[in-house]
Parts: structure tokens; C-alpha cells; sequence
């Protein structure tokens, strides 16, 4: 990972926002800056460079962290931050508005003198992330890679009366074994009239003999977290059921092939928008279409209405329609696609035909 | 749960702070005052309740809030909650200044007219969340209870050669299967060495032939956090290392003897820290001794140097002193344990002497 190209853009992003120093305090930024993997600690961009974090992680601080100076605080690590940043005689200390607590900034301002003034930044370091290095997206492509290999073991699982939680506990054993440090995010199996709930994880609920089951689920491997989503249906899916996918289908893989550089993310969320509302299943179509994912499941940019931002090479974003029709069923389908200097790349392999258990 | 009690009790802490209305935006708040346990959502406690959430959530919502009116907003909730707020002709807004973000309160302060004051509030619901209903240490006991009952299948899984994320997985498809909706945390199996890292997430480093194991889990079960930490030998344990080991247990116990109603939070954290200092071993003992534990893994109280804060019947924490001796080895031993009317209560019965395997 090109740590040090990152410090030198980012430096270039603090002078833009007229920052002397800023404190970064979102884990995620820490640890694409310096490394650092633990879940504590506070990285000080300022005249040198400086990790802050407490005894716990002193070991693997020395270990990990790229660029900065360790210091392991005997309080907090964001108070010890304040306190090298005051040592400035004057001058703007960034911090992470998004990220930093209401309570937090009041203690930091507490520590600092007059001279120093507080800069509330809004995604610095966020935005050089959206941009994806090749060593990024190789990470990215073997946890996606990783993702599509559990497949088989989720449609093995499914099966009517099978308990929703026992098909996710399937599908992370083997993403465990496989190395998968933990999931991207709690695992969805909503099977059935569940399958309205866009968000519903794996319950105790039974696999129903007949209906669609949404399986949305996603790997951290060596940092980088993948994101999918397929349904299937156990047993025939009659005609409407069919005609249903189709559309959600239909409308993904319109706004996949939307995507190219400076194409409006906006567009590309119209993209599947369009193609639910030729078929009147636009009103059943509740979320955006989709998110940048990285060291975090969701990152910028949006793929959204009303995004102006256009796409660019090495961006890596979810596309992931679907329609939901409460207490009846839900469909929806994910890939993710990496902007190349030509359009992109679809990096999920795993195949799209509606598959019925 | 007793939502219609909790939602009175914190009106009292309200009027106490002198906030007219209060917008609740962490969400293990948010799911301990109205039921939500979705991933968006806002609850605002003002001339009436009302909670606040997008399209993704409305079935949910509808089907889990308790004591408020479901408001489906086509933006931020936050934003949707503020204008609600911005209603009442004057008064003050309370807001949670250690989870809302600098960002997020400048974007509440534009909603709001001059005659509405923000006011910054620490820790109202967490105070209440501290005292656990019978309820809630029903549901903590179960949690606590699914841990322990994982220790056979580590003890079994812990071999030479044996990758840690092998041992984790297996744990957590125990977890799994026995309906835990996920871990509380990134499991910690740290051997040989690695032991000596606090926080040693499962690696794909090879459990050696000899030396400590430390084992740190916990499930989430019907939203409720355990949290255990034991470790083991492989091997035999020579003099010193079960004389280290039994330090830490002596530690340990006298922690959780100190445990009372009235008793500083600081005097126990004494406690465990006096014996490491009689066997000449305090300065390896570098983190605090336990924390509060519920609806999150990390809750108030702290039970550390400096807290002046007593116990109180209801609370439940952890008592988890451990010694770390960088790249040679590290010992933890964590219970949880509820306090009483008279005492406490050891809520995690698994056995603590040293186990070799």
C-alpha cells in the first residue's frame, strides 16, 4: 500500500482546505493512512507526523503503523493529539466533522490555546479513498472472489424448514475458513414475505417450501470488504415471480453498463430507476442504487439521486436495485463494478439467471 | 422490556437537564427506549414521540417501535427529526453530544430558528441504560450462558498447527447455530506469542506447540452482549507460567470480591491491581480492569483508576484483569458479574483454573 503517496496527497488536500495540522480520528482513515489495524488511536498530520494510542495496542502499533511517530498516552489518545497540536504557536487544526463527536471536539477545543483555531473538515481523507489503487483493488477483487466462492454453500443450505441464522452461520463458517477476518456487515437471509424487509438479516425464521430468498451477505479479507446480494427462489417461481426478476435484473444491469467514467453517479442510479418504472415497479424500488465499498461496506460516493459527482477511474461501487412488496416478497441483486479509464469492470463473477431450490 | 417506564424515567432526567425535547440518534439508545433494532433510525421525544426513519425500514418500523409515532422521511431522519423539533415555538433540543458528529449537529443548528437552543447532553439514556431490568439480565444471563457454552468446542479446535481463525470460526458457527445474531466483537484467539497483544483478533498464525492461548469472545443473543475471556496451555505450563496465571486468577477474584452496591468503581479496579503489584506484576498490566456490558459490548461504568463512580444494584460489568509481556506471553481472565441488593452475582460459570491441552 502506497502509504506515502497518500500522506503527500492528502498534504495537498490540508493546504486546499487551508489546515496547518488535522487530526484523524475515523479508524478507517487512520488505517489507510498509517496502517494501523487496532481500534483505538488518533494519527496528528502536523509539522511531523504522530500515531496516538494507549497501551493496549503498543505492541502492535510498533508493528504496523507506516509514516508516524508512535506514542503510546496515558489518557486518551485524541486528548495527548490536542495536546502535541497546541505545541504550534498558531495556526488551523483540522478534525473530522463527520466523525468527530460533538464532546470530542468540545475536549480537543479545551486543550487548545487561542492562537490555534478549530477547522471542521468534511471528508479529506474520505475523498482520496474513492479512488482505488491497484494493490486496493486487488484486495477488493479477492474478497469479492471470496464472496461469489460461498454461493454454492448458501444454495446447499437452503432448504424449506431450514432456519434463516443456520444458512448464515453456513455461509461465515466457510468464509472463516477460507480467511475471512469477519463479515462486512451482518448477514441478510430473508426468505419469503421477509424478503420485503431490505435489511433482513438472518432470523430464526424458517425457509419457507415456496418464495424467494434474498441473500445479501459480505467478507472483510485482509481489510477490504465485499458486497453481494443474490435471491433465488425455493421451488418453481411462477410466472410473475419470473417477470419480477426479470425487471430487477433488467433494471441492474442497465445502470451497470451506465457506468463510465464522467457519467453523473445520478445517472447511473436513473439508469435502473428508468427501467423499474417502464415496467410500474419504480414505487416498489425504495433504496438508492448504490455505494462505494473499501476498507468500509459503505464508503463514497453515493449512487443515488441527486448525485452530481461523476465517476472515475478506480472508483468501486455497489450496483444493487430491487423491489419490495410488503408481507409478500422482495427481490434484489448486487454486484460490484470497479471504473476503469474505459468504462468498467464488473468484478462480482458469480452468475445472475434466477436459480429456483 | 419496560419501554413506558424507561421513556418516564428518562422525561425526569430531561426536565433534570432542562431539555424540552431530545433527539436520540445513537441507536442502542434509540433500540432501548422504542424496540428499533434496524441500522437508521432517530427517535425525537418532544410534545410527542416520534421516530424517524427511511423507505428501507418503514415495515420494520411499524412492526417493532414501541411508544412512538413512525415517521418514514425522504431524507436524513435527522434532518426530518430536527424540523419537527423546529415546531415548538421555543425552548431547548437536547442532543447526544458523545454520538452526534460536528457535522451532523451544524446540520440540525440550520434547521432550527433562533428561538430553539441546541443543548449539548453526555450520557442521559446511558445513565438509565446502566441499572438492567430483570429483563435484561435475563437476556444477558442467556448471552453469557451461549458463551460459555462455546468453550468445549474452542477447547476442542485449540491444537498445534491449528490456524487462531480456524479455532475463532468454529466458535462462532457454534454461536451461530445455537441463534446468536452475531459476535459482540472481533473474536480474540491469540497464541504463543501473540498472546502478549491485548486485543489479538484471531490471525492466520499457527497455534505453537507451547505456551498460552487467550481466548476473547462474546455473542450478541436477542441484542444482548456477552463478553468472556479465558486462557488455556498447550502443552504443560512450567513453574513460572502457572504461577503467572494464578496471579492473574488471584487478581481476578479479588476484583469480583470487591464487588458491592456503594463500592467505587476505582476500588475495585484497586482490587485486581494490588495483587499484580504484590507479585511484583502491575506494570504488565496495562488497561483498565472491566466495563459495563448490555445492548452494547462496551457500556458505562468503567471500572478503572480514577472512577469515582460507585456500584449500583442492577449494573452488570465485566472483571477482566489480564498481564502482557511483549513477544513472550499474555494472560487474561474475564468474568461478567451483576450486582446485587447485598453483593454481587458471577453471572459466567465456566471454570477458571488452568486448562492444558
Amino acid at each position: 500500500m502506497d502509504y506515502h503517496g497518500r500522506i503527500a496527497r492528502l498534504r495537498s488536500a490540508m493546504a486546499k482546505a487551508r489546515c496547518d495540522a488535522l487530526a484523524v480520528t475515523h479508524l478507517p482513515n487512520v488505517r489507510y493512512l498509517c496502517g494501523f489495524t487496532g481500534s483505538a488511536g488518533v494519527l496528528l498530520l502536523g509539522e511531523k507526523n504522530s500515531f496516538f494510542t494507549d497501551g493496549r495496542y503498543a505492541e502492535q502499533a510498533a508493528k504496523e503503523v507506516v509514516g508516524a511517530k508512535v506514542v503510546i498516552a496515558k489518557g486518551p489518545a485524541l486528548i495527548a493529539a490536542a495536546k502535541q497540536a497546541a505545541r504550534m504557536k498558531r495556526g488551523r487544526l483540522g478534525v473530522e466533522a463527520e466523525h468527530l463527536s460533538v464532546s470530542a471536539y468540545d475536549a480537543v477545543a479545551d486543550v487548545l490555546t487561542k492562537s490555534i483555531r478549530l477547522s471542521a473538515t468534511r471528508g479529506i481523507v474520505e475523498g482520496l479513498r474513492t479512488i482505488k489503487e491497484p494493490a486496493e483493488i486487488g484486495r477488493l477483487r479477492a474478497a469479492i472472489e471470496l464472496g461469489c466462492d460461498l454461493l454454492p454453500v448458501a444454495h446447499k443450505a437452503i432448504r424449506p424448514g431450514v432456519k434463516e441464522v443456520e444458512v448464515a452461520a453456513k455461509i461465515e463458517f466457510a468464509a472463516r475458513k477460507a480467511g475471512a477476518q469477519s463479515m462486512s456487515f451482518e448477514t441478510i437471509v430473508a426468505s419469503g414475505p421477509r424478503s420485503a424487509l431490505p435489511h433482513g438479516v438472518a432470523s430464526g425464521a424458517p425457509i419457507p417450501a415456496k418464495g424467494f430468498v434474498v441473500l445479501d451477505y459480505g467478507v472483510i479479507l485482509h481489510g477490504y470488504c465485499s458486497d453481494m446480494t443474490r435471491t433465488v427462489h425455493v421451488g418453481r417461481a411462477d410466472q410473475e415471480e419470473q417477470d419480477l426478476y426479470r425487471a430487477v435484473l433488467d433494471a441492474q444491469m442497465a445502470a451497470i453498463a451506465a457506468c463510465a467514467p464522467g457519467v453523473k453517479l445520478a445517472d447511473v442510479d436513473a439508469a435502473a430507476r428508468d427501467v423499474l418504472k417502464q415496467a410500474k415497479l419504480d414505487k416498489f424500488f425504495t433504496h438508492s442504487t448504490g455505494h462505494g465499498l473499501g476498507l468500509e461496506i459503505h464508503e463514497p460516493p453515493r449512487v443515488a439521486q441527486g448525485q452530481k459527482e461523476v465517476l472515475q477511474p478506480g472508483m468501486v461501487i455497489t450496483i444493487e436495485p430491487g423491489i419490495y412488496q410488503a408481507g409478500k416478497l422482495g427481490i434484489r441483486i448486487e454486484d460490484v463494478v470497479g471504473i476503469t479509464e474505459t468504462g468498467y469492470e464488473l468484478l462480482t463473477a458469480a452468475r445472475k439467471e434466477l436459480i429456483e431450490i
